[in-house]
C-alpha cells in the first residue's frame, strides 16, 4: 500500500518537474519571439502613438488645443502631432457604415470583373511547406486615389469631439516615455497608454470617460461571477430532462410522442447535453460582451480579458461543478471551508475520471472536427452565395477565436493534469487530442483565419499561469490523497513541491511578464536609430496621421495601405 | 428590539459616512502637501540620482565602464555620471567607522570649546509657536576643509565594486525617465529605481544581489507570519503564570518567597503584563530586522515596511488574540471557515470590551505619558554625561519612530472603530488619549526628534488602509450583530455600506495612491526649467557626486554640507 503511495508521489514529482522545465523554456522561447518580433518587425505604427485620454478642458479651449498646448509645452521635443477621437451619433454612425459597405461592394465588383486575383497557396498544416493541390483566390483592393474624401471634414464637425486623443510622437522611445510616466499630478487626467495598432482600436470604447472606467471593471466582475453561478440554473434544469415522469405530468402532450423508444432514449440521452452545450456556446459571446463593457481600448485587450474569463468560468462549471457535483448551496459550502477541498478533491476525481473521458472524447474530438470543417461557415457562406448572390468579401475572414479556443486547450490540460495521478487511463485519449488539435490549429491558423492585428504573445501569460494553477491543483489533490490515505511522509514530500512550484511560477513572473507588459529602452532606441540611419522616420511621419484615422474615407485608404505593407511584408 | 437595531445601523451609517469623508479630504490634503513640498522644496539631489542594480559585466569589463558604456549610448543626452558602489569588507567596515568616530569626537571637542553654540528655542506642542522657557544648544560642525580626503581612493581600491551604481542625470525629469522604463530586453538586468536621499541609502543593502531579492522577500513574508503566530507561546506561557499553585509544585524554592500575599498579587496580577509588555518591546526592532533582510534600498522604505508588518502584528495578536482568546489551533480553525467568522466576532467582541478600555487606560496612556518622558533616553543620557562623561552628540537625536507609534495609533482606531457600535464605552477614553496623543506628538516631532530624512508623506497610504480595515471590519461585525439577532432587514441595510466603502477605497487607490509611488512629469519639468532659469543647475550638478559618496571622509563633507542647506533652510 505504501509503496503505491511512493509511486504516485514520485510520478507527481516528474510531471510536476517536466511540466515546470517545459514551461519555462517555452516561456522564454515566447518571450524572445515576442522582442524579435518587436526588433525585427518592419514599421509598426502604433509604436509612435499614444492613446491620451480624461483630457482636461479649460474654459471653452478645444480639445485639439489643449492636447497641443499640453504637449508642446511639456514633450516639445519629441512631440509630433495629434488627432482628437470624435464620438460618433447611432445615426451618423449607420450613415458611414452603409456608405463603406457601398464602396466595398463597388471597389469588389470592379476588382472582382478586372484580373487582380492573385493566387496563394495553401500550407500543409503539420510542416507548413506549400502545396499545390488547393489554391485560394483573395480579393485585393486597387491601390486608389489617396486624396481625402470630401465629406470627410464635414463629418469631422457633425461628431462630437472626445476627451481622448491620439498623440503622435518623433520616435518609439519618446512615445514609451509618454505613457510610463504620470503625465499630471492628478492620476485621474492626462492619463495616457500606449495606443493599439490602428486595426486593433477599439473606438467605441475610446468615447468613454476615464472616470467612469474603475466602476466599470469592477462591475464586470462582480457581473462575471454572478453569471458563473447562475449558469447552475440551466444545468440543474437539464439534468431534470433526464426525469421524463415528472416532465410528462407537467406537459401531458408530450405523451404521445414520448410513446415511442427512440424518442424516449433521445431525450434522456442527447437532448440534456445537445441544450447544455448550446448553453455554453452562448458563454464566449457573452463574456465579449462583458469584456467590451469594461471599456478596452483595443480589440485584443477585449479579446485577452475574454479569454481569460471564458477560461475561470470553463474550469469552474465543467471542473469544480462535475467534481463538487451538488447543489449550488453545497459548493459554496465546500469553498467556505478551504481545510476540506483537498480531501472532497482526492476522493471526487477519482469517481468523475470516466465522466472527463468521456468528456474528452465527444467534447474534444468533435470540437477538433468542426473546427476542421467550420459547418457554420460553411452552411452560411453557401446560403449567402447561392441563395442571396453575395459576392467574396476578403474582410468576412474572422480572426483566430482566441477567446473560445483557448480555454478548451486549458481544460483539457487541466483534466489532464489533475486525473494524471488518480486516472491515467485519460492520458492517451488526451494525447491524440493534443496531437490532432496541433495539427488542426496550426493548419486553421496558417490557411484559415487571418490575423487581423498582432498581439505580440500577450495571450501566453494566461496560458503559463493556468498551466500553474492545474499544476498546483494536481498536487493539492495529491495532499488530499495521501491525507485519506493517512500517509504523512509523502505528505511532507508533497508541501515542498508545491512550494517549489510557486516559487518556480513567482521566479517567472520576476524574469518574464515584465517582458509582455512593456517594451526595454534598449530595444525602442536601437529600432528608432535603425530607422534613421535608414531615412524611413520621414515616410513614418507622414503616414502616421492618416492610418489612425477615425472616418471611412480615410479608413478605405488605411485598409489600401495595409494591403500594400502586406503585400511588401510577404515579398 | 427591532428599533434598537434601527439605531445601530443608522450609527453605523453615520460613522462610516463620516469616516470616508475624513479620509478622503486627509487623503487629498497630503497628497497635496506631498506634491507641494517636491514643487516648493529647494534642490532635492535624490531627484536627479537613479540607483542601478544587477548589471551586466561582460569580458573583463569593470562596472564602472559597463555603465557608462551603456549610458552614454542610451542616454547620452542625459547622462551626466556616475558612481559605483563598493562592498567594503568587516574589517574596513569598523576601521573606517572608528576614525569617523574618532574625528567627530576631536571637531566636538573644539567646537565646544569655540562658541558656535546655536540657541533654537522650543515651539509649543499645540499651536506651534515658540517660547523663551527651554532653549536647547545645539552643536553645529564648523565647515572646513572641502578637499577630498587623500586616503579616500585608497578606501576604494581596497573595496569590492558590486552590481550597483548611482547614475546621476541633468534634469529630473530624465532621472525618473530612467526608473520608470525598462532598460533591457531582461528584465532582470539594468534594473532601475530612483535614488534614496544621501542620508535615507542603506548601504550594506546595495551590495545584495537582485536575484536573490524576490527569494528574500518571499522568505521574510513566511518567517514574519511564523513569528506572528509563535508569539502565542510567550503569549500562553505567561497565561500560566496565573496559575501559581502548579508554578509552586514545579520549582518549591519558590514556596517561601510566596508566601506572602503582596507578592502573590504582584505575581498573578502584575508580572504577566510586564512579560508580555516587555515581549512587545521585542517587536519592533524583529521587525525592522525583517525588513532590513528583506534588501530595500532606503531605511524610509526598511521603515515603512517595519511598520506595515507591525500593524499587521499588533492587529493579530492584541485584537483577533484577544477576541477569538483560544488555543492556536481554535482560531486557526475559526479563520479556515470564514462563514462564522461575522458571527464569532459578533458574539466576542461585546465580551472583551472592558478588557480593550483597560488597554487604553494602561497602554495607551502609559505609552503617552513614556513618550513625553522619554524614560530610557533620559536614564541613558545621566549616565552617560555623568558617568561617562561623554560629550553630546548631535547625530545621537534619533529620527521618530514610525514603526512603533503608528501601529500603536492605528490600534486604538481600530478598538474605536469595532467598539463604537456594541461598547460605545470607550470612546471616551479614546477621545482622551487621541487629543493627548495630539498634543504629544505634535511636541515630539517638533522639538524632539530630528528628520534624517524626508518620506514626503510615504506612510499615510498605510495609514489610510488601515482606517479602511478598520472600518470594514466594524461593518462585518455590525452584520454578525443583525445576523445573531436575527433581523434580515438591518442586515440588507448594511450590505450596500460594505460595497460603498469598498468602493470607496478602490476609488482612493486610483485618485490618489499613483501620486505616492511616482513624480509627475509636469512637475518635474516644471522645477527643472526653473532651476535653469535661476541658474541652479550648475551647483547642483557639481554637488551630486560628493553627497553620494560612500566612504567616511566624504561622509563629513556631505554632513557639513546638510548641515549648511539644513541652516539656509531655516532662514
Amino acid at each position: 500500500m505504501y509503496c503505491r503511495l511512493w509511486v504516485h508521489c514520485l510520478a507527481l514529482y516528474i510531471i510536476s518537474f517536466s511540466a515546470c522545465i517545459l514551461l519555462y523554456f517555452e516561456y522564454k522561447n515566447i518571450a524572445s519571439m515576442r522582442l524579435s518580433h518587436i526588433i525585427q518587425s518592419p514599421t509598426n505604427y502604433s509604436h509612435f502613438a499614444v492613446l491620451v485620454r480624461a483630457i482636461p478642458q479649460e474654459n471653452g479651449e478645444s480639445i485639439s488645443d489643449a492636447v497641443q498646448k499640453f504637449f508642446m509645452n511639456y514633450h516639445a521635443s519629441s512631440y509630433l502631432s495629434h488627432q482628437v477621437v470624435y464620438r460618433t451619433g447611432k445615426v451618423q454612425r449607420l450613415m458611414s457604415n452603409a456608405e463603406w459597405v457601398y464602396k466595398n461592394l463597388v471597389r469588389l465588383k470592379s476588382t472582382a470583373i478586372s484580373k487582380t486575383c492573385v493566387p496563394i497557396t495553401y500550407r500543409c498544416g503539420l510542416c507548413g511547406g506549400t502545396s499545390d493541390s488547393f489554391q485560394l483566390y483573395r480579393n485585393e483592393f486597387e491601390p486608389d486615389e489617396k486624396k481625402p474624401c470630401p465629406n470627410n471634414s464635414d463629418s469631422r464637425t457633425k461628431a462630437k469631439e472626445c476627451l481622448a486623443a491620439f498623440v503622435f510622437f518623433k520616435t518609439r522611445y519618446a512615445a514609451v516615455i509618454g505613457t510610463q510616466l504620470l503625465q499630471s499630478s492628478n492620476p485621474m487626467l492626462w492619463v495616457t497608454d500606449l495606443a493599439p495598432e490602428p486595426h486593433d482600436v477599439y473606438w467605441s470604447n475610446l468615447w468613454i470617460p476615464y472616470r467612469q472606467l474603475w466602476l466599470r471593471q469592477i462591475t464586470v466582475l462582480l457581473a462575471s461571477i454572478v453569471f458563473m453561478f447562475l449558469f447552475l440554473i440551466p444545468v440543474t434544469f437539464v439534468q431534470g430532462l433526464t426525469q421524463l415522469d415528472k416532465l410528462q405530468q407537467m406537459f401531458p402532450f408530450l405523451k404521445a410522442i414520448l410513446a415511442k423508444t427512440v424518442m424516449t432514449q433521445l431525450v434522456t440521452g442527447y437532448l440534456p447535453s445537445v441544450i447544455l452545450q448550446l448553453f455554453f456556446y452562448m458563454v464566449p459571446p457573452t463574456m465579449m460582451l462583458f469584456s467590451a463593457m469594461e471599456g478596452w481600448i483595443s480589440r485584443s485587450g477585449r479579446k485577452k480579458s475574454a479569454c481569460f474569463k471564458v477560461i475561470s468560468f470553463t474550469i469552474w462549471n465543467i471542473f469544480f461543478v462535475n467534481v463538487l457535483s451538488g447543489s449550488v448551496i453545497s459548493q459554496l459550502d465546500a469553498i467556505t471551508t478551504p481545510k476540506s477541498i483537498p480531501i472532497l478533491l482526492a476522493k471526487a476525481v477519482p469517481r468523475q475520471a470516466t465522466f472527463f473521458i468521456t468528456y474528452v472524447l465527444t467534447s474534444g474530438w468533435v470540437s477538433l472536427a468542426s473546427e476542421v470543417l467550420q459547418l457554420f461557415a460553411l452552411v452560411y457562406n453557401a446560403v449567402s452565395k447561392y441563395v442571396f448572390r453575395v459576392k467574396d468579401d476578403p474582410n468576412s475572414v474572422p480572426s483566430f477565436p482566441y477567446h473560445t479556443e483557448v480555454p478548451k486547450l486549458l481544460l483539457f490540460g487541466l483534466l489532464g493534469f489533475t486525473c494524471s495521478i488518480l486516472a491515467p487511463l485519460i492520458l492517451p485519449f488526451l494525447l491524440f487530442y493534443f496531437f490532432f488539435g496541433y495539427v488542426v490549429y496550426r493548419n486553421q491558423i496558417i490557411n484559415v483565419y487571418c490575423s487581423k492585428y498582432e498581439t505580440q504573445g500577450q495571450i501566453w501569460p494566461i496560458v503559463h499561469n493556468t498551466t500553474v494553477f492545474s499544476l498546483i491543483l494536481t498536487q493539492i489533490i495529491a495532499l488530499g490523497v495521501f491525507g485519506t490515505k493517512k500517509s504523512p511522509v509523502t505528505m511532507s514530500f508533497t508541501v515542498p513541491l508545491l512550494i517549489c512550484t510557486l516559487l518556480f511560477n513567482e521566479y517567472c513572473r520576476q524574469r518574464f511578464s515584465p517582458i509582455f507588459s512593456n517594451f526595454s529602452a534598449q530595444d525602442l532606441i536601437e529600432k528608432d536609430r535603425d530607422d534613421e540611419k535608414h531615412g524611413r522616420m520621414e515616410e513614418i511621419h507622414q503616414m502616421l496621421h492618416s492610418i489612425y484615422s477615425q472616418f471611412p474615407a480615410d479608413t478605405i485608404n488605411r485598409d489600401v495601405h495595409d494591403a500594400n505593407s502586406r503585400q511588401t511584408q510577404q515579398i
